[in-house]
C-alpha cells in the first residue's frame, strides 16, 4: 500500500505523559518523526538548537509569521512558539508519520489546514491519578499544581473535538495503542486514493 | 475503559479471503462473535442450524420481516438471506464486536441503523491476484469467475463509502490489521462518552 505521511497531534493534560509516550514510539517503532517548535525563548543549559527546538530571535519569528512559515503559532509568557511548515512538509512526503506536542487551540488550527491530520487526546485513567503524578514530580509548588488540575478541567471540556482518546495508565500498553490507533489510519479509503484507482483501473481491464 | 461492543461489517471482492480473515480473526483474538444469518435455503450436508446459518421456512422469514427482527435482508436466487437482530444486540450489550460478512447495500443500510458500525472492505492487492484465486479453487467454471470480476468492479466503486481498506496479501499480516483497525475504533470519543463524563466530574470536583 502506498504509504503517506500522517500529521499526528498529541494533545492532553499536564502530567498525563505526553512527552514520554511520544519518545518511546519514535523509539520502538519506525516510520515516526518528531516536529520541532520554534521559539524565541532562551535555550536552557543543555538544550541544543535544531533538537529540543529551533531558537529564534523576536524578528526572526516575525518574518517567519509573516512568510506563513509556520503551520500554527502562539505567545506564551512573553515567548513566541510555533511549528514549522517546512520541516513537517519534507517528513510527510517522505512518508513518516509527524509527531506535533500541542494544545487544543493550536490542535484545531492544524486541522484547519490539514484535515486529514490525526488528533489524539492523552489522560490519566483518574483526576487522582493526575493529582498524583503532579505531585510525584516534586518540582512545583502546590499552587502550580492546582493551576494545571483547573486547566486539565478547561482542557477536557474539548476531548470531543480529538479523534482517539487513549488512557495513560500502563505506559508500554498506552504506547502500543497509540501506535496501533495511527497504523489504522494508514487504511482509510481517503489515504489510499492511488490504491483504489490502481483497482478499479485493473478490473476495468480485465 | 468502558468497552462497548462495536458492531463490524466486513465486506470485500468474492476470493479476497473475508471468510478466513473472519475465521481467524475470531480464533487468534478475544471479544469477537460472528454473526449468524438466516435464510430459507435448504442446509446443505453438513450446515447445521444454528452454526452456518438459522435455518427458516419463507413463511418464518416473512415474519421475522414484518416483526422487524431482521437488521437487513435481502433475495439471491429466490431465496432469502437476513440478520437477525436480536444476537447481535445481545452481543453487543455484552461488550463483544460483532462481524457481519455482507455486501454493500447490506453494509448501507446497517449503517443506517447503527451510525457506529465499522465498515470494512476486503481486497487483493490486485486485479491479477484476485483472478488467480478465483482460478486457484479450481471449483468455478471460467464464466463464473468472469462474472465474478465483472461483480468486482461494480464492488469497486463503493470503496470510498467504507471506513477502512484492507489489503489481504499475506493472511497473518491482515488478520492482525483487522485486529488494529477494530481495536484502535474503541478509543473514538464517541466510544468514550462515560469516561468523558467521567473525567470532567472528577475535574471540576478536584
Amino acid at each position: 500500500m502506498n504509504r503517506e505521511g500522517i500529521l499526528i497531534v498529541i494533545s492532553g493534560f499536564s502530567g498525563a505523559g505526553k512527552g514520554t509516550l511520544m519518545k518511546r514510539l519514535v523509539e520502538e517503532y519506525d516510520g515516526y518523526a518528531l516536529s520541532i517548535s520554534a521559539t524565541t525563548r532562551k535555550p536552557r543549559p543543555g538544550e541544543k538548537d535544531g533538537r529540543e527546538y529551533f531558537f529564534l530571535s523576536r524578528e526572526q519569528f516575525e518574518q517567519k509569521i509573516a512568510d506563513s512559515a509556520l503551520i500554527e503559532y502562539a505567545q506564551y509568557c512573553d515567548n513566541y512558539y510555533g511549528t514549522p511548515r517546512e520541516y513537517v512538509e519534507k517528513e510527510l512526503s517522505e512518508g513518516h508519520d509527524v509527531i506535533l506536542e500541542i494544545e487544543i487551540q493550536g490542535a484545531l488550527k492544524i486541522r484547519e489546514q490539514y484535515p486529514d491530520a490525526l488528533l489524539l487526546f492523552v489522560s490519566t485513567p483518574s483526576a487522582k491519578e493526575l493529582r498524583r503524578r503532579l505531585s510525584g514530580r516534586g518540582t512545583e509548588t502546590q499552587e502550580v499544581i492546582d493551576q494545571r488540575l483547573r486547566r486539565a478541567a478547561q482542557e477536557a471540556e474539548g476531548m470531543e473535538e480529538y479523534d482517539y482518546i487513549v488512557i495513560n495508565d500502563d505506559l508500554e500498553t498506552c504506547v502500543r495503542e497509540l501506535h496501533e490507533i495511527i497504523h489504522a489510519a494508514h487504511f482509510t479509503p481517503g489515504r489510499n486514493k492511488a490504491f483504489i484507482e490502481k483497482m478499479r483501473k485493473e478490473l476495468e481491464e480485465n
